[in-house]
Protein backbone atom coordinates (compact mmCIF):
# COMPACT_ATOMS: atom_id res chain seq x y z
CA UNK A 1 0.00 0.00 0.00
CA UNK A 2 1.14 3.41 -1.12
CA UNK A 3 1.82 6.01 1.75
CA UNK A 4 -0.42 8.79 2.49
CA UNK A 5 -0.69 12.27 1.26
CA UNK A 6 0.11 14.16 4.09
CA UNK A 7 -2.43 16.98 4.84
CA UNK A 8 -1.14 20.17 7.17
CA UNK A 9 -4.01 23.00 7.93
CA UNK A 10 -4.84 25.43 10.39
CA UNK A 11 -8.36 25.52 12.05
CA UNK A 12 -8.31 29.33 10.93
CA UNK A 13 -7.65 29.18 7.25
CA UNK A 14 -10.54 29.48 4.62
CA UNK A 15 -8.19 27.91 1.80
CA UNK A 16 -7.27 25.02 4.36
CA UNK A 17 -11.27 24.74 4.85
CA UNK A 18 -11.95 24.42 0.90
CA UNK A 19 -9.05 21.92 0.62
CA UNK A 20 -10.43 19.70 3.75
CA UNK A 21 -13.27 19.46 1.01
CA UNK A 22 -11.50 17.97 -1.37
CA UNK A 23 -8.54 15.95 -0.09
CA UNK A 24 -9.96 12.76 1.16
CA UNK A 25 -11.47 11.95 -2.40
CA UNK A 26 -9.02 13.25 -4.31
CA UNK A 27 -6.84 10.92 -2.88
CA UNK A 28 -8.88 8.01 -2.73
CA UNK A 29 -8.71 8.30 -6.65
CA UNK A 30 -5.23 7.41 -6.86
CA UNK A 31 -6.09 4.90 -3.67
CA UNK A 32 -4.09 6.75 -0.96
CA UNK A 33 -5.32 7.50 2.31
CA UNK A 34 -4.47 11.01 3.86
CA UNK A 35 -3.02 12.23 7.22
CA UNK A 36 -4.72 14.80 8.65
CA UNK A 37 -2.14 17.50 10.56
CA UNK A 38 -3.53 20.30 12.12
CA UNK A 39 -0.62 22.93 12.73
CA UNK A 40 -0.38 26.36 14.32
CA UNK A 41 -0.10 29.03 11.66
CA UNK A 42 1.05 31.79 14.12
CA UNK A 43 3.63 29.43 14.99
CA UNK A 44 4.66 29.06 11.40
CA UNK A 45 4.37 32.80 11.31
CA UNK A 46 7.19 32.90 13.58
CA UNK A 47 9.32 30.98 11.69
CA UNK A 48 8.87 32.93 8.34
CA UNK A 49 8.19 36.28 9.73
CA UNK A 50 5.26 36.25 7.77
CA UNK A 51 1.63 37.78 8.92
CA UNK A 52 -1.94 36.67 8.90
CA UNK A 53 -3.54 37.83 5.61
CA UNK A 54 -6.18 40.21 6.96
CA UNK A 55 -3.28 41.86 8.58
CA UNK A 56 -1.05 42.73 5.67
CA UNK A 57 -2.10 46.03 4.05
CA UNK A 58 -4.16 46.13 0.47
CA UNK A 59 -3.44 41.86 0.30
CA UNK A 60 -6.08 41.65 3.75
CA UNK A 61 -9.13 43.46 2.16
CA UNK A 62 -8.41 41.47 -1.64
CA UNK A 63 -8.06 38.10 0.92
CA UNK A 64 -11.67 38.68 2.61
CA UNK A 65 -13.23 39.03 -1.37
CA UNK A 66 -11.35 36.02 -2.56
CA UNK A 67 -12.15 33.20 0.57
CA UNK A 68 -15.68 33.38 -0.45
CA UNK A 69 -14.95 33.40 -4.45
CA UNK A 70 -12.96 30.41 -4.08
CA UNK A 71 -15.72 28.64 -2.24
CA UNK A 72 -18.31 29.82 -4.76
CA UNK A 73 -15.99 28.73 -7.50
CA UNK A 74 -15.57 25.07 -6.31
CA UNK A 75 -19.23 24.83 -4.61
CA UNK A 76 -18.20 24.78 -1.37
CA UNK A 77 -20.55 26.31 1.52
CA UNK A 78 -18.20 29.22 3.26
CA UNK A 79 -19.45 32.07 5.45
CA UNK A 80 -16.77 34.31 6.64
CA UNK A 81 -16.42 34.18 10.37
CA UNK A 82 -17.48 37.09 12.32
CA UNK A 83 -14.16 36.55 14.53
CA UNK A 84 -11.20 35.83 11.88
CA UNK A 85 -8.87 35.04 12.31
CA UNK A 86 -8.63 33.10 15.66
CA UNK A 87 -6.00 31.08 17.86
CA UNK A 88 -6.70 27.54 17.29
CA UNK A 89 -4.96 25.29 19.86
CA UNK A 90 -8.38 23.97 21.55
CA UNK A 91 -9.48 22.72 17.58
CA UNK A 92 -5.96 20.98 17.36
CA UNK A 93 -5.44 19.69 20.84
CA UNK A 94 -8.98 18.06 20.67
CA UNK A 95 -7.67 16.63 17.02
CA UNK A 96 -4.81 15.36 18.38
CA UNK A 97 -5.98 13.67 21.40
CA UNK A 98 -8.80 12.22 19.55
CA UNK A 99 -6.66 10.82 16.28
CA UNK A 100 -4.51 8.57 19.11
CA UNK A 101 -7.67 6.85 19.84
CA UNK A 102 -9.42 6.51 16.40
CA UNK A 103 -7.92 8.41 13.68
CA UNK A 104 -11.00 7.77 11.19
CA UNK A 105 -13.16 10.01 14.40
CA UNK A 106 -10.76 12.65 14.81
CA UNK A 107 -10.91 13.46 10.77
CA UNK A 108 -14.72 13.41 11.31
CA UNK A 109 -14.22 15.83 14.41
CA UNK A 110 -11.69 18.23 11.83
CA UNK A 111 -14.47 18.29 9.29
CA UNK A 112 -17.20 19.03 11.96
CA UNK A 113 -14.50 21.94 13.73
CA UNK A 114 -14.36 23.15 10.06
CA UNK A 115 -17.98 23.09 9.23
CA UNK A 116 -18.61 24.62 13.09
CA UNK A 117 -15.66 27.43 11.65
CA UNK A 118 -16.57 28.17 8.30
CA UNK A 119 -20.63 27.71 7.71
CA UNK A 120 -22.31 28.19 11.54
CA UNK A 121 -19.80 30.75 12.64
CA UNK A 122 -19.12 29.28 15.78
CA UNK A 123 -16.32 30.57 17.38
CA UNK A 124 -14.01 27.25 17.30
CA UNK A 125 -11.07 29.24 19.59
CA UNK A 126 -13.42 28.71 22.76
CA UNK A 127 -12.84 25.41 24.01
CA UNK A 128 -16.85 24.93 24.96
CA UNK A 129 -17.37 25.28 21.51
CA UNK A 130 -14.90 22.61 20.80
CA UNK A 131 -16.34 20.45 23.41
CA UNK A 132 -19.61 20.67 21.90
CA UNK A 133 -18.91 19.75 18.25
CA UNK A 134 -17.00 17.06 20.05
CA UNK A 135 -19.86 15.89 21.77
CA UNK A 136 -22.43 16.16 18.98
CA UNK A 137 -20.16 13.37 16.96
CA UNK A 138 -20.76 11.56 20.07
CA UNK A 139 -17.63 12.35 22.47
CA UNK A 140 -17.52 12.51 26.36
CA UNK A 141 -17.67 16.16 26.57
CA UNK A 142 -16.21 15.51 30.55
CA UNK A 143 -12.98 13.64 28.86
CA UNK A 144 -12.74 16.35 26.23
CA UNK A 145 -12.68 18.93 28.19
CA UNK A 146 -10.07 17.22 30.57
CA UNK A 147 -7.97 16.43 27.20
CA UNK A 148 -7.95 19.90 26.61
CA UNK A 149 -6.18 20.92 29.40
CA UNK A 150 -3.73 17.80 29.55
CA UNK A 151 -0.37 18.81 29.95
CA UNK A 152 0.80 16.00 27.59
CA UNK A 153 -1.95 16.37 25.27
CA UNK A 154 -0.38 20.31 24.45
CA UNK A 155 3.03 18.80 24.90
CA UNK A 156 1.77 16.54 21.75
CA UNK A 157 -0.05 19.37 19.88
CA UNK A 158 3.10 21.61 20.53
CA UNK A 159 5.66 18.92 19.07
CA UNK A 160 3.51 17.52 16.10
CA UNK A 161 3.18 21.16 15.22
CA UNK A 162 7.31 22.22 16.10
CA UNK A 163 7.52 19.03 13.51
CA UNK A 164 5.66 20.41 10.60
CA UNK A 165 7.82 23.48 10.68
CA UNK A 166 10.97 21.65 10.59
CA UNK A 167 9.80 19.80 7.54
CA UNK A 168 9.29 22.92 5.72
CA UNK A 169 5.34 23.97 7.07
CA UNK A 170 4.59 27.52 6.64
CA UNK A 171 1.00 28.11 5.57
CA UNK A 172 -1.97 26.27 4.79
CA UNK A 173 -2.93 24.05 3.17
CA UNK A 174 0.22 22.42 2.78
CA UNK A 175 -0.03 18.73 1.13
CA UNK A 176 3.52 16.72 0.84
CA UNK A 177 2.76 13.73 -1.80
CA UNK A 178 5.79 11.06 -1.41
CA UNK A 179 8.47 14.05 -0.20
CA UNK A 180 6.67 16.44 -2.78
CA UNK A 181 5.52 19.51 -1.03
CA UNK A 182 2.62 21.94 -2.28
CA UNK A 183 1.33 24.68 -0.72
CA UNK A 184 -2.47 25.86 -1.55
CA UNK A 185 -5.56 25.08 -2.33
CA UNK A 186 -4.88 26.05 -5.64
CA UNK A 187 -2.10 23.35 -6.06
CA UNK A 188 -4.74 20.56 -5.66
CA UNK A 189 -4.45 19.77 -9.37
CA UNK A 190 -0.86 19.49 -9.17
CA UNK A 191 -0.89 17.27 -6.45
CA UNK A 192 -3.46 15.48 -8.81
CA UNK A 193 -1.21 14.87 -11.19
CA UNK A 194 1.78 14.26 -9.07
CA UNK A 195 -0.03 11.47 -7.90
CA UNK A 196 -0.11 9.88 -11.12
CA UNK A 197 3.37 10.36 -11.62
CA UNK A 198 6.50 12.78 -10.66
CA UNK A 199 6.19 15.61 -13.24
CA UNK B 1 -16.69 46.46 -27.77
CA UNK B 2 -15.75 45.33 -23.72
CA UNK B 3 -13.07 46.74 -21.81
CA UNK B 4 -9.65 45.07 -21.70
CA UNK B 5 -8.57 43.13 -19.03
CA UNK B 6 -5.95 44.70 -16.50
CA UNK B 7 -2.65 42.61 -16.55
CA UNK B 8 -0.60 43.55 -14.09
CA UNK B 9 3.08 42.00 -13.59
CA UNK B 10 6.45 42.48 -12.61
CA UNK B 11 9.61 41.89 -15.21
CA UNK B 12 11.04 39.76 -12.29
CA UNK B 13 8.36 37.44 -11.49
CA UNK B 14 8.13 33.95 -12.58
CA UNK B 15 4.27 33.58 -12.12
CA UNK B 16 3.72 36.92 -13.76
CA UNK B 17 5.82 35.13 -17.02
CA UNK B 18 3.71 32.03 -16.93
CA UNK B 19 0.57 34.41 -16.70
CA UNK B 20 2.14 36.01 -19.72
CA UNK B 21 1.92 32.92 -21.76
CA UNK B 22 -1.14 32.51 -21.23
CA UNK B 23 -3.11 36.22 -20.98
CA UNK B 24 -4.01 36.95 -24.38
CA UNK B 25 -4.83 33.85 -25.73
CA UNK B 26 -7.45 33.26 -22.62
CA UNK B 27 -8.63 36.93 -23.13
CA UNK B 28 -9.05 36.64 -26.92
CA UNK B 29 -10.96 33.60 -26.33
CA UNK B 30 -13.90 35.51 -24.75
CA UNK B 31 -13.62 38.43 -27.24
CA UNK B 32 -11.45 40.68 -25.07
CA UNK B 33 -7.63 42.01 -25.26
CA UNK B 34 -5.37 42.81 -22.67
CA UNK B 35 -3.86 45.69 -21.69
CA UNK B 36 -0.32 44.78 -20.39
CA UNK B 37 0.76 47.28 -17.49
CA UNK B 38 4.39 45.92 -15.90
CA UNK B 39 4.92 47.23 -12.31
CA UNK B 40 7.55 47.17 -9.93
CA UNK B 41 6.61 45.00 -6.99
CA UNK B 42 9.48 46.48 -4.85
CA UNK B 43 7.26 49.42 -4.94
CA UNK B 44 4.05 47.07 -3.60
CA UNK B 45 6.15 45.45 -1.30
CA UNK B 46 6.84 48.61 0.37
CA UNK B 47 2.91 49.42 0.48
CA UNK B 48 2.33 46.13 2.07
CA UNK B 49 5.24 45.50 4.23
CA UNK B 50 5.53 41.90 2.11
CA UNK B 51 9.18 40.86 0.78
CA UNK B 52 10.63 39.43 -1.98
CA UNK B 53 9.90 35.30 -2.42
CA UNK B 54 13.04 34.04 -2.38
CA UNK B 55 13.95 36.37 0.79
CA UNK B 56 11.30 34.79 2.99
CA UNK B 57 12.83 32.01 5.47
CA UNK B 58 10.94 28.41 4.61
CA UNK B 59 8.77 29.78 2.34
CA UNK B 60 11.66 30.78 -0.31
CA UNK B 61 12.98 27.56 -1.00
CA UNK B 62 9.70 26.13 -1.32
CA UNK B 63 8.99 28.72 -3.90
CA UNK B 64 12.20 28.13 -5.62
CA UNK B 65 10.98 24.27 -6.32
CA UNK B 66 7.74 25.67 -6.97
CA UNK B 67 8.63 27.70 -10.16
CA UNK B 68 10.00 25.62 -12.35
CA UNK B 69 7.03 22.82 -11.30
CA UNK B 70 4.53 25.29 -12.23
CA UNK B 71 5.97 26.03 -15.31
CA UNK B 72 6.55 21.69 -16.28
CA UNK B 73 2.73 21.69 -14.84
CA UNK B 74 1.58 24.37 -17.60
CA UNK B 75 3.89 23.17 -20.44
CA UNK B 76 6.07 26.26 -20.17
CA UNK B 77 10.03 26.66 -21.05
CA UNK B 78 11.72 27.91 -17.92
CA UNK B 79 15.18 28.17 -16.76
CA UNK B 80 15.45 29.74 -13.00
CA UNK B 81 17.75 33.23 -13.88
CA UNK B 82 20.97 32.88 -12.44
CA UNK B 83 20.43 36.38 -10.80
CA UNK B 84 17.07 36.72 -8.99
CA UNK B 85 14.93 38.39 -8.35
CA UNK B 86 16.30 41.48 -10.01
CA UNK B 87 15.10 45.29 -10.45
CA UNK B 88 13.08 45.86 -13.53
CA UNK B 89 13.26 49.73 -13.82
CA UNK B 90 14.77 49.74 -17.20
CA UNK B 91 11.95 46.52 -18.85
CA UNK B 92 9.17 48.55 -17.23
CA UNK B 93 10.31 52.11 -18.63
CA UNK B 94 11.27 50.82 -22.19
CA UNK B 95 7.90 49.48 -22.13
CA UNK B 96 5.88 52.18 -21.51
CA UNK B 97 8.45 53.98 -23.94
CA UNK B 98 7.18 52.04 -26.28
CA UNK B 99 3.34 51.84 -25.49
CA UNK B 100 2.73 55.03 -26.14
CA UNK B 101 4.35 54.44 -29.68
CA UNK B 102 3.05 51.23 -30.04
CA UNK B 103 1.20 49.14 -27.93
CA UNK B 104 1.14 46.06 -29.93
CA UNK B 105 5.02 46.16 -30.43
CA UNK B 106 5.39 47.20 -26.83
CA UNK B 107 3.49 43.39 -25.70
CA UNK B 108 5.72 41.99 -28.48
CA UNK B 109 8.88 43.68 -26.21
CA UNK B 110 7.31 42.25 -22.62
CA UNK B 111 7.18 38.77 -23.99
CA UNK B 112 10.90 39.30 -25.60
CA UNK B 113 12.01 40.71 -22.30
CA UNK B 114 10.75 37.74 -20.21
CA UNK B 115 12.42 35.02 -22.59
CA UNK B 116 15.13 36.51 -22.27
CA UNK B 117 15.22 36.78 -18.26
CA UNK B 118 13.52 33.46 -17.60
CA UNK B 119 14.33 31.02 -20.61
CA UNK B 120 18.00 33.01 -21.80
CA UNK B 121 18.99 33.81 -18.88
CA UNK B 122 19.85 37.33 -19.62
CA UNK B 123 19.82 39.54 -16.95
CA UNK B 124 17.21 42.42 -17.72
CA UNK B 125 17.76 44.38 -15.03
CA UNK B 126 21.09 45.85 -17.02
CA UNK B 127 20.00 48.85 -19.42
CA UNK B 128 22.04 47.49 -21.85
CA UNK B 129 20.22 44.15 -21.95
CA UNK B 130 16.96 46.02 -22.38
CA UNK B 131 18.31 47.66 -25.25
CA UNK B 132 19.71 44.96 -27.08
CA UNK B 133 16.51 42.78 -26.78
CA UNK B 134 14.56 45.89 -27.93
CA UNK B 135 16.64 46.51 -30.97
CA UNK B 136 16.44 43.06 -31.72
CA UNK B 137 12.80 43.63 -31.89
CA UNK B 138 13.47 46.65 -34.80
CA UNK B 139 13.63 49.34 -32.68
CA UNK B 140 16.64 52.28 -32.76
CA UNK B 141 18.90 51.36 -30.29
CA UNK B 142 20.00 55.03 -29.66
CA UNK B 143 16.24 55.78 -29.35
CA UNK B 144 16.31 52.99 -26.72
CA UNK B 145 19.31 53.91 -24.27
CA UNK B 146 17.89 57.62 -24.73
CA UNK B 147 14.48 56.90 -23.69
CA UNK B 148 15.54 54.44 -20.76
CA UNK B 149 17.34 57.63 -19.80
CA UNK B 150 14.57 60.33 -19.96
CA UNK B 151 13.11 62.12 -17.17
CA UNK B 152 9.50 61.85 -18.43
CA UNK B 153 10.07 58.47 -19.17
CA UNK B 154 11.03 57.57 -15.71
CA UNK B 155 8.35 60.23 -14.15
CA UNK B 156 5.60 57.96 -16.43
CA UNK B 157 6.54 54.86 -15.42
CA UNK B 158 6.77 56.08 -11.73
CA UNK B 159 3.19 56.84 -12.04
CA UNK B 160 2.10 53.90 -13.67
CA UNK B 161 3.79 52.30 -10.95
CA UNK B 162 2.00 54.39 -7.95
CA UNK B 163 -1.64 54.48 -9.99
CA UNK B 164 -1.29 50.58 -9.58
CA UNK B 165 -0.48 50.14 -6.05
CA UNK B 166 -3.62 52.90 -5.44
CA UNK B 167 -5.88 50.87 -7.19
CA UNK B 168 -4.62 47.89 -5.04
CA UNK B 169 -2.18 46.10 -6.82
CA UNK B 170 0.09 43.82 -4.51
CA UNK B 171 1.52 41.06 -6.46
CA UNK B 172 2.87 39.80 -9.69
CA UNK B 173 0.45 38.96 -11.91
CA UNK B 174 -2.63 40.90 -10.83
CA UNK B 175 -5.86 40.71 -13.17
CA UNK B 176 -8.45 42.69 -13.34
CA UNK B 177 -11.66 41.81 -14.96
CA UNK B 178 -14.46 44.24 -15.07
CA UNK B 179 -13.65 45.97 -12.07
CA UNK B 180 -13.00 41.97 -10.45
CA UNK B 181 -9.26 41.27 -8.48
CA UNK B 182 -7.76 38.20 -9.35
CA UNK B 183 -3.99 37.88 -8.01
CA UNK B 184 -1.71 34.71 -9.01
CA UNK B 185 -1.37 32.64 -12.43
CA UNK B 186 -3.15 29.92 -9.69
CA UNK B 187 -6.29 32.50 -10.97
CA UNK B 188 -6.49 31.94 -14.32
CA UNK B 189 -9.36 29.18 -13.70
CA UNK B 190 -11.23 31.57 -11.99
CA UNK B 191 -10.47 34.75 -14.52
CA UNK B 192 -11.86 32.27 -17.38
CA UNK B 193 -15.06 31.94 -15.83
CA UNK B 194 -15.61 35.28 -14.74
CA UNK B 195 -14.88 36.13 -18.04
CA UNK B 196 -18.47 34.16 -18.96
CA UNK B 197 -20.18 36.02 -16.56
CA UNK B 198 -19.72 36.94 -12.67
CA UNK B 199 -20.10 34.07 -10.29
Amino acid sequence: MKPAIDFYFDFSSPYGYLAAQRIDALAAKHGRTVAWRPILLGVAFKATGMAPLPQVPIKGPYSLRDFPRCARFHGIAYRQPGVFPIPTQAAARAFYWLRDRDEKRAVELAKALYKAYFVDDVNISDAENVVRVAAALGCNADEVRAALNDAAIKENTKAAVDAAIAEGVFGSPYIVVDGEPFWGMDRLDQVERWLQGPF
